[in-house]
């Protein structure tokens, strides 16, 4: 156990051969990224891309660290939200990019949260055909989903994240610091991910937040330990499967309900944002699961139990205002990229830690379970 | 040799391991178009990306191809010309694709030239995050050039193809019967990268060019055998070096020039088109190694006299208008993304066929060289 708040970060290594890289979890790793990054790409210049929030609470600390160990560095700063992870908002860091005249050898740097770290990392996917790209977290949801992987990319009007491309980072940093001044909403709907993996394939785990997830929140070793398991969790899918022809897709637990209901709330923030519907969808998962015998209700129980618990919203009927109508729902899903010539494809389980793909879910099935389901 | 006209077409393989894929070169090929996809990709759905000027020509025999072989297709038409290369018609293509359904599995398919090659491979890398991609190039140039080696991309108004990915194709289909419409200016600025792969590392292709380019312009099996050497040549060095980190990057022969030039004259193609800066670039680049004592003005003068034989600009001076200065050129080319950590990356030679990489080309040098070539 790493006691969270010293100089030496907790590392993980994500195995991906001449593509590997470290995501380093800890305190004052803002401070310190100028050396980190100098040290894995010399001579190189950046580009920082950050929301407005984001700037104004740690814009100056990452500049001046990567000054200090002689990285000259300019700044693109665009609007906090999900909507900025549109084609408009993509031209603009690219634009930004080029017009510094960073070569292909530099670095784009995403500062921010998972909007941030997605758009900026399918920007530096495509300027020149790849340039370096580094990432520096700043919520719980960045730091233990959007930074492990590779996955970047932006949403369009047909659906979430419909539009990007693979492309790995140099190196992570994930400064645990940050996570303090974080709204507690936002931190919650980080845990929701965190959440996520116990459910997946670690029982172990999900019993271990089941007691422990009180100092999670509060900070301290439990955090770094909280954030640090959950990296070794997608960072090992994910190295068995980089391009998601497989299990990698297991990591979408609860993200074809949860991004259904995004697009049904028109991806509004007030009302719902991504770790939330995830959060739902979890429950939706083990609660459908549960109605096609897959599954006990009590792990389904037990799943909406420890969301509630945390503060999490666990049904649709925690969404405020009003939902599309079931039909309209399974049209969300059916867009949803996790459909494969037509069937829809789930991840559903057998118990808590014991997730699979299930292929050709019928959709009649879902469609009643919607109905069933729907606060409407 | 092949003899051009007959339902056998000439096959050549790109060679790179799990995204290996053939490219096949011969008459009649858009109608068995249908045929030649659904064997390697059964069950899929297609979308079609054309220009109007190709759509009017062959959208209706590959769509009915394609129904033959039971693919449903879709098409999207973009206008014709280099400027279709930009951010917004990307986004067009990318919502059309999304608007008809298509899943990561089916295909996106460039029936055009190298402008919609280059947009559509692109659109087909980041739907999705890739789906299949199928060439059926209509132009010389996207015959022996785009079709080979998974280059997409658009242009920015920092420069030409800064922003794209590779996206390897699954099949390419090459239909020489198309070749015999293209308006003649167009099918010799293709011809000159068939010619940049003899003047690269194949002096003795070069010399068979100098003694049958009438024959490969005529058609026949002259010109089958001149396309089917330049993608094999493309190929072998694509195979060595898929990312360009080092040997592609002699495929850039004349580019960094021709590129500077391009920009230079606004992508106007009334001016010049692509292939017509890569003759001219292709001619200073000699004609610089000359300067610099690297090869005999012997070789330059032989490369201008078959540029100039075949009807291909060759200088400056052939451009109609006026050009930017000496200066101005120069920034062009320190925008281009043949720019490694400031130094000045050029493909030199020291002869037909021995073109190298030449690193830390002192810009002081090619601005004196600009400014003795200028013919303002």
């Amino acid at each position: 156990m790493n006691d969270g708040g010293t100089n030496s970060p907790v590392k993980v290594v994500v195995g991906l051969g001449d593509r590997a890289y470290d995501i380093l979890i800890g305190s004052g790793l803002i401070a310190r990224a100028g050396a980190e990054i100098a040290a894995r790409l010399p001579g190189i210049r950046a580009a920082i891309v950050t929301d407005e929030n984001v700037a104004a609470a740690h814009l100056d600390a990452l500049t001046q660290s990567l000054e200090s160990a002689g990285i000259a560095s300019t700044a693109i700063t665009l609007p906090a939200g999900e909507k900025t992870k549109s084609f408009a908002h993509l031209q603009d860091v690219v634009d930004g990019v080029l017009a510094a005249r960073l070569e292909r050898g530099d670095a784009v740097l995403a500062l921010g949260g998972g909007v941030i770290g997605d758009l900026t990392g399918f920007a530096a996917g495509i300027v020149r055909r790849g340039m370096n790209f580094v990432q520096l977290p700043t919520s719980l949801l960045a730091q233990v989903d959007s930074s492990v992987g590779g996955k970047t990319g932006i949403n369009s009007p047909h659906g979430k994240n419909l539009i990007g491309v693979f492309h790995q980072p140099r190196v992570v940093l994930a400064d645990t610091d940050v996570l303090d001044t974080l709204p507690v909403r936002e931190f919650r709907a980080g845990y929701a991910e965190v959440a996520k993996y116990g459910l997946i394939d670690r029982p172990d785990f999900f019993a271990w937040l089941e007691k422990n997830w009180r100092e999670v929140f509060s900070g301290g070793p439990a955090r770094t330990e909280a954030i640090a398991q959950s990296c070794r969790a997608k960072a090992d899918v994910v190295a068995r499967d980089e391009f998601e022809t497989g299990d990698r897709a297991l990591l979408n637990l609860g993200h074809t309900f949860g991004h259904a209901l995004e697009a049904a709330t028109g991806y509004e923030s007030a009302r719902l944002v991504h770790g939330e519907g995830v959060a739902i969808g979890m429950a939706l998962a083990y609660r459908f699961s549960a109605r096609m015998n897959l599954a006990s209700p009590d792990d389904a129980a037990r799943v909406e139990t420890h969301l509630r618990e945390v503060g999490l919203p666990w049904r649709m009927a925690d969404i405020p205002g009003t939902l599309p109508d079931a039909e309209r729902l399974l049209g969300y899903i059916a867009q949803d990229k996790k459909v494969s010539r037509g069937a829809l494809t789930f991840i559903l389980t057998h118990g808590i830690g014991q997730s699979f793909i299930a292929r050709d879910v019928p959709s009649s099935e879902v469609l009643a379970f919607l109905r069933e389901n729907h606060p409407g």
